[in-house]
């Protein structure tokens, strides 16, 4: 049942499966000091790691490479009040290695943006959380 | 048009009218020396701040009180690679003003959690940034 503070907790498992289920995600991560977000599709590689696809130049690749982020998705029903969120955070890198690349090009993400060239980066899912917020409109 | 990198920047008050289609965004901070993210249910208010609705003594008010912070919202559509994302950046304080207070009572968001008090939380818009995905798929 759900607690009374109106959530519920997700374990790993559930966080997975709920994040295998959508398309877009947001990178959470530092810029100029200031916290910066952007949304962006990704996929799950198979030891769950978070894959995003981007341009070997681009601005996210300088801020993130080697960086501690945060990467969150959710679905969310105004009309119930209901939905969920996961969290993964966890050490971002460029995939460097060539077979990795390969192996990447035809089972990993591909960018929503027309790109000539394209590294992959991998968020390594160190830590999963996640909550499901139970529908509902109770007596404030 | 569309630039031929993929995506449109949005003026100002684009950014607002698409903020305003939306019930939930995502809080962005830092938490513990770690990026954190909280999507949360919001309304903006007519000097175009975000307003958040929660507990008084909740994490996220002792987090991001007097903190500047990012407020993330989009749509996306996966079939046709489209969409729009807003962040607005500012600093977040907890509202004080007891007319003030009484004013988003009637006018501010309501908590999505079951909660006996609540405070609201203004994320002053002192940069607000957005972009709109054109669709179609290229060719990679």
């Amino acid at each position: 049942m759900f607690p009374t503070d109106g959530f519920r907790a997700l374990d790993r498992q559930e966080c997975l499966r709920m994040l295998a289920k959508v398309p877009v995600g947001r990178v959470v991560y530092t810029r100029q000091a200031l916290p910066a977000v952007l949304p962006i599709n990704f996929s799950l590689d198979t030891d769950a790691s978070v894959l995003l696809c981007t341009s070997p130049g681009s601005d996210l690749v300088r801020a993130i490479d080697g960086v501690v982020v945060a990467f969150e998705a959710d679905e969310f029903n105004a009309a119930t009040r209901s939905g969920w969120s996961v969290v993964v955070t966890g050490r971002a890198g460029v995939v460097t290695d060539r077979a990795e690349h390969e192996r990447l090009t035809q089972t990993g993400p591909t960018s929503w943006m027309p790109l000539r060239d394209v590294v992959f980066v991998r968020i390594e899912s160190e830590m999963v959380t996640g909550r499901e917020l139970n529908g509902g409109l109770s007596t404030p």
